[in-house]
């Protein structure tokens, strides 16, 4: 019943995809992140449960939100951090992935957190290290996120009572992203089953999202939506050969305004991973509306980074 | 009276500019600094005043020292403190900076320490966080510094005792020098009147500086100076159209040695803000030797920095 | 006697070089070291030795390992850690690393860890620091590494009873190597006489390494060897021109596997400094096979460090 993320005491052990956890699991995850999230414009929560333990920030690929918030959030729980961006060295001299960690393993490092263009990279590590040690997933290709899933389950169950019956709306570049499979693992763990994938049709998954239905056109698709989530596009996706030339064209067709979100419920809310691009995937006003939740999401982020990393902590603390 | 850097509590929320700061704030800060100074050779002061508190740097453009300054001074007074280097990341994909410094904000972070090549950045943030949220400037286009006229005005008043009436050279590319322009703003609140802008025709400013005399030739203008202060000057200055073609040519003309400061009073003190290129600003034995106070000038800068982050602290305090 | 790394107290100040170390000196080290050792699994030594202390790390030489290694040890002892890649800012703009020194000196920084291309940089630098400080060199040029020399030493110690009498084979590019170069230095202070150097005739040393003996083929070199260190060899020693024109080439001569360890004694150890280029200098299964210590070397190379920081430390205290 439980993969390996999950040690025989029902502990946490490494979070690198939603898809093999259990409700439970979740359950216990967002409990956790709920007791360590306090208001913005309150002081953050602290706790002291990982002094003397050291965390690495193993990042392969480029972030300034997801690092800082591991980084922070494993500083407030008392823990030294230390910030390896790779690409510059190590990597570059041509030792591997795994030769990497079996050295920062030797260091006494008690976890990582991994970010990766590769898919795999850290379900890789997590095969190869010592039993105390545990691998956080900070972003992994196109296929997974998974504290992103949680903090945006956690965000939807803070403003939607019944999770079941809700209608989410995912705009944009479906197919490319992990943060869409995350957060599409997270709801159908907790029964919502009315999804809907919203863009043009080359950025629409062929695979995948059982069960979700495919819409090219945002009217139809965000109709009568609880909560309507867009996504980051990359520039690259704009050619002149595909349906989507440019930003602009883009921003016409999928970007979310208070005008194009007139077709979802009066109370829906709007959610958006960052970083923004301001008209192209969302407009200003609408970003820093009322129905805005973009700053929860990143507030949630800590919350849920915190617990991940105590509840890791915990499973190493009993081996 | 007050600009919005300062509360209706009369406490030091931002500090973005010098301008518009009055002569009891500026005292208030440096007041403050006096109590963080110790030698070098003992250890520096330390304080809880920020333990729990999180402070960013958040630097969109290269620094070694001024960043490192901050970073110190902000874990001396028991500070998380975050390290952005915004090139390399969030900018690069297309984010704006105000919803970088949402995300940040949305992370709790309290204190946002802000370098900027554009004008006006530093202010446009301050307008935009949340009132438990403080900015402090550290490097603005060539408008202001105001860390640096503070720890420059803090330098001179440790030397000189009467402030109103001492002559203040400053020597380089006055033009392009947020440094020269924060350092005359601080010593124009001091009731300083002879002040002394020296350099090629090109790099004199035309505007701004009231009351500043204007030299084209060092050895008038440092005649009887009691501070001489040369400014870094960039490469891209020297051009065969100039009148300064070669960092030679203007080492000759403009640089700082024991001959060329004879001019000077014999207690003149000679000041740099860093990092110095030998033999073109100045030589190494003058930066060196008696009358130099480079040195200090950084320890003080250590100083003025955990004054201005406390007092910063102290106003969200009272939100 | 004493060389100017230990003053006149016999305490370590700066460490440049094993060179002019005495055999007591680098014992005091590896002995201090032996008390901050834990075993990976156990949580690692911790000691509030340098709170209030400021160790930089000014790494003017990309580093993974080395610098993630210090600046972990200097956490581990309660200091404030700085990290600087002077490469992309201070250096960039002509500042001489003397003046960087003397500013982040004036900043109150205790210590700094220094790794830089050049020969005699870390000596020039001790030289102009004022007497509380510590310059302890991260590797240099290809002349000097000391702490790699003596986590080497201390990992050998821990194996091997008699080091008197034992044969120590180091196999590749020994010409360019600043580890080869300090592993010799501390082995000779031990009383090792039999140190074999292998490798392609172009890169063994012509100087140094006195009383070392030459091989040009591994299986000779190697033969009744009770240690045998591979080093890491850069991908531009190989040219079309030289005798190994290739990696695979090179493997084929000189790559450590069961099978080429046979000719070593059975109880022979074998090390690497990493990062490890697999299937060129070491295949994968030895790496990680029972007769490699090549994690004990970066988990001594930890207690190492703390042990410098810590002795370095004790010298400014009396200062």
């Amino acid at each position: 019943m439980t993969s390996e993320q999950i040690n025989d005491k029902n502990q946490l052990r490494h979070l690198i995809s939603l898809r093999k956890l259990d409700r439970s699991h979740i359950e216990m995850i967002i409990n956790r992140a709920n007791q360590y999230l306090t208001p913005v414009g309150l002081p953050p929560s602290r706790d002291t449960v990982l002094k003397g333990k050291t965390v690495a920030n193993l990042f392969f690929e480029a972030s300034t939100r997801t690092r800082a918030s591991f980084e922070l959030a494993a500083k407030r729980l008392s823990a030294d951090v230390l910030n390896l961006d790779v690409n510059m060295s190590s990597r570059a001299k041509g030792e591997s992935i795994l030769d990497t960690i079996y050295t920062l393993q030797a260091m006494q490092i008690d976890m990582f957190i991994v970010r990766d263009a590769s898919t795999g990279v850290p379900a890789e590590i997590a095969r190869h290290v010592l039993p105390h040690v545990s691998i956080l997933n900070a972003g992994e290709s196109d296929v997974s996120h998974p504290t992103q899933g949680l903090l945006d389950l956690m965000t939807i169950l803070q403003h939607k009572d019944n999770i079941g019956s809700i209608s989410v709306a995912i705009v944009g570049d479906v197919k490319h992203s992990r943060v869409a499979r995350s957060v599409y693992e997270a709801l159908s763990k907790f029964g919502t089953t009315d999804i809907r994938l919203i863009g043009p049709e080359e950025l629409l998954p062929k695979k995948g999202f059982e069960g979700a239905r495919r819409y090219t056109a945002l009217s139809d698709g965000i109709l009568d939506a609880d909560v309507v989530m867009a996504l980051r596009i990359q520039r690259e996706r704009f050619t002149e050969e595909g349906t989507i030339p440019n930003p602009r064209e883009y921003f016409q067709r999928y970007g979310l305004t208070e005008e194009t979100m007139k077709n979802a419920r009066a109370d829906a809310i709007v959610m958006h991973p960052g970083p923004i691009n301001r008209d192209v995937e969302i407009n200003g006003s609408l970003a820093e509306g009322p129905r805005s939740v973009i700053a929860k999401q990143v507030t949630n982020g800590m919350a849920v980074r915190m617990a991940v990393l105590a509840l890791a902590h915990e499973h190493s603390h009993d081996n």
